[in-house]
C-alpha cells in the first residue's frame, strides 16, 4: 500500500516534538501531502522546518486536510512518556470517522483505547500502532553468527540524529554499490521502512532479544551475504531514563562496528542538569561495555550541527576529528558519501569474546 | 495475612531454576509447610538443600501437601523466560480447586490464562502474581533527592547471590541499630518482603523509572530520615540479554554505594561461553556508569563461596581482597555482621553530577 499521509501535529510541527512528523517528510517513501497545525496555517513544510525539502501545505484541521486525500492520519509527536494528549481526541476520532488509517507511534496504543477501536471497526479504518510490541524471545546469541556486518549508530543523548545517521549510511552504502539495509528501532524509523520494533516498548527483560530479532530480520531483507545492516541506535548511555533500550541494542545487535552522534549544541542530558560526557568518555563507555561480550570499535563521528552558521559548523567538525582522531562529518549538511567513504573499508565483522 | 505455603518445584527443589523457592524459604517470614517435588519426596528440605535452615517435609503431590494445612502455593521455580511448563498446568488447577492462594513468579500471568482465572473465580481463591507490574512513570529524578542512603547490590552475573546479599545486610544493619530497608525488585524478592516491583517485567522505556520508584517507596517504608536502603539488583552488566535490567537499576535507583557479588566458580556468562570480567573490570565499569550520573563507588566484594570448602572459601575471599582492596566475605558462610561493620562508616550520601 501506497500511502498519502496528512500529518497531525497541532501546535508541535515546529518542534522537536515533532521528531516522528520530521522523519517521515524527510524520509518515508509515502508522501506526505498535508501537514494539520493551526500554529503555522497557510505556510508551508519548509517555511517552518526549512531543512524538509517539501512544500506540502499546512492547515488548521483533519477537516481541511482531507480535499488532499490523504489515505492515513500520522499522528507526528512524540512527547515523553508517549501519552495521546486529551486534546487530539476529538480530531483523531474524526480521522476515523472518515476512513482515514490512523498511525501512532505513542506508547498510548489506540487499539486498547476502546472509544478509538470501535470507531475503526463502525467506520472500516484501520489503527496501526507503530509501537506494539511482538512477542520477544530472551537474547539467544543468534546475532553472533549473522554474516551481514553489523554498524550501530549511538548517541551522546536522546534526540540527536541517530536515526538520520542510519539513515544517510544506508543511502551512501547503496548508491556506493554495497547491499545495505537499514534496521528501524524505534516508532519513527518503523513508520518510515515499514517494519521494526520499537525496543523502548518491549518488556525490559525481553529488550536485548527484540533486539536480536531485528538484526536477524535484516540479515533476511539484505540482498547479499555480507552486506551492511545500519541500526538505529536509541537513547543514549549516559541518560538516566533511556539507558537501559541504548544498552538493550548495543548487547542484542551484537554491532561489528558503532558510529556515534552527537547534536554539537546539547551540553547536559536531555531533561537533566547532568554534564554529557566528552567524546572520548563517551566512546570509552560504547566500546568497554561491547567488549565484555563483543568487541566493537567507534569508527566514526556523525555530527548534527543544526543551528550553528557553516563556519561554526566546519569549526565543531574538525575539532569532534581532533578529539577523537575519527572521520567525522555533518551527513545532513555535506552529504553521507565523504564520511561513508572514509569508513567502508574499516566495516569488518568481530567475533564474540569466548572463553577459548 | 500470614501465610503456610507449600511449595511447588517437581522435578526442581534441588536446582538452580528453584531459587525463588529457595529464597522464600530462606527469607519469608511466612512458613513454608510443605515443598512437592516428586524426585525428593520423602526428604526434608533440608536434605536436599543443605544451607537451607528447614526440616519441612517433601511430598510427591499437591493433594498429599493439604494435610499440612496450607493457605498458599508458591511456584518456586524460576525458569529462564518464565514461560509456565504445560506439565505444572493440573497440579495448579488443582490448587485453586482447593482453594489455595497461588503466588505466581514467572513471567506469563496466571491472571490472564482464562482457565485458571476462571478456575480461581469459581473457587473464591487468589492469584498472586508477583511480576505483574504496576504503571510506572518515566525517571524523573525525584530518587536524587532521598534522604536514605541507597546501597545497590549489583553482580558479576544472574544468579550469583545479589538478593540474598541485600537481605543479610538489611539484617546486619537492622541488628546493629541502623535502620534499613530491604528493596525488593524481582518476583522472590517480592515474595519475600510482600511489595516491590518485578522491573523485568517493566516496558524498557520505564524500567528506570519503576526502580525510581521502588527507592521512593523504600524511602517513605523506612523509619528514619538516614536510614539505609539495601537494593536487589538483578543481571550483570556483562549479561548479554539480562544487562539493560542491570543499568535500568543502577541509574534508576540513584544509589550511593554499590556492593559487588560474585560467585566463586562462576567464569562465564550464565548460559553463555563468554568469559565473566574480573573484579577490577566490574568495578570499573559499574563506577564508570555511575560517574555518567551519580558517582557511586564499590565500597566491598560479597562472595558467594557455594560450593567449596571452607580452607577454599578462606583463600577467594583473601583473593579478592587482595585484588580490589575492599572488605570481602562470604555472608551466609561468616554471617554479615563483620563485612557490615567494615563498611558502615562509609556508605555516605554522594550528589548527582551537575551542571554547575
Amino acid at each position: 500500500m501506497s500511502r498519502r499521509y496528512v500529518v497531525f501535529a497541532p501546535g508541535a510541527f515546529g518542534g522537536r516534538n515533532a521528531k516522528t512528523a520530521h522523519g517521515v517528510i524527510a524520509y518515508s517513501r509515502d508522501a506526505v501531502v498535508v501537514v494539520v497545525d493551526p500554529q503555522h496555517a497557510g505556510k508551508r513544510v519548509r517555511d517552518v522546518v526549512p531543512y524538509l525539502d517539501s512544500d506540502a501545505p499546512i492547515v488548521a484541521t483533519v477537516l481541511e486536510s482531507l480535499r488532499f486525500e490523504p489515505t492515513s492520519l500520522l499522528i507526528g509527536i512524540a512527547p515523553p512518556g508517549g501519552a495521546l494528549p486529551p486534546a487530539y481526541r476529538a480530531e483523531i476520532a474524526f480521522a476515523l470517522q472518515s476512513k482515514l488509517e490512523v498511525v501512532n507511534g505513542l506508547h498510548a496504543f489506540l487499539n486498547d483505547d476502546v472509544e478509538m477501536r470501535a470507531l475503526a471497526e463502525k467506520h472500516d479504518s484501520r489503527i496501526w500502532d507503530l509501537r506494539m510490541p511482538p512477542a520477544a524471545p530472551l537474547f539467544s546469541g543468534a546475532a553472533y553468527d549473522i554474516t551481514s556486518r553489523i554498524v550501530l549508530t549511538v548517541g551522546s543523548d536522546c534526540a540527536v540524529g541517530k536515526m538520520t545517521a542510519a539513515l544517510e549510511l544506508t543511502r551512501a552504502a547503496q548508491h556506493a554499490g554495497t547491499p545495505a539495509e537499514f534496521v528501524p528501532t524505534g516508532q519513527t524509523g518503523i513508520a518510515i521502512a515499514g517494519w521494526g520494533t520499537s525496543v523502548d516498548r518491549v518488556i525490559a527483560d525481553f529488550a536485548s532479544g527484540a533486539s536480536e530479532q531485528l538484526v536477524l530480520e535484516g540479515d533476511r531483507r539484505i540482498a547479499a551475504r555480507d552486506g551492511i545492516l545500519f541500526v538505529e541506535g536509541q537513547g543514549g548511555i549516559a541518560h538516566p531514563g533511556y539507558a537501559p533500550v541504548t544498552l538493550a541494542l548495543l548487547y542484542g545487535c551484537a554491532p561489528d562496528a558503532l558510529i556515534l552522534v552527537h547534536l554539537v549544541t546539547r551540553t547536559t542530558v536531555d531533561g537533566y542538569d547532568i554534564p554529557l560526557p566528552g567524546y572520548r568518555a563517551l566512546i570509552r563507555t560504547y566500546e568497554g561495555l561491547c567488549a565484555n561480550v563483543k568487541p566493537a570499535r567507534v569508527i566514526a563521528v556523525a555530527l548534527n550541527t543544526y543551528g550553528l552558521d557553516e563556519a561554526a559548523a566546519r569549526a565543531a567538525i574538525a575539532q569532534a576529528r581532533e578529539q577523537t582522531g575519527l572521520p567525522c562529518d555533518d551527513l545532513l549538511r555535506f552529504g553521507p558519501g565523504a564520511l561513508y567513504a572514509a569508513i567502508a573499508g574499516q566495516i569488518g565483522k568481530t567475533p564474540v569474546r569466548t572463553n577459548g
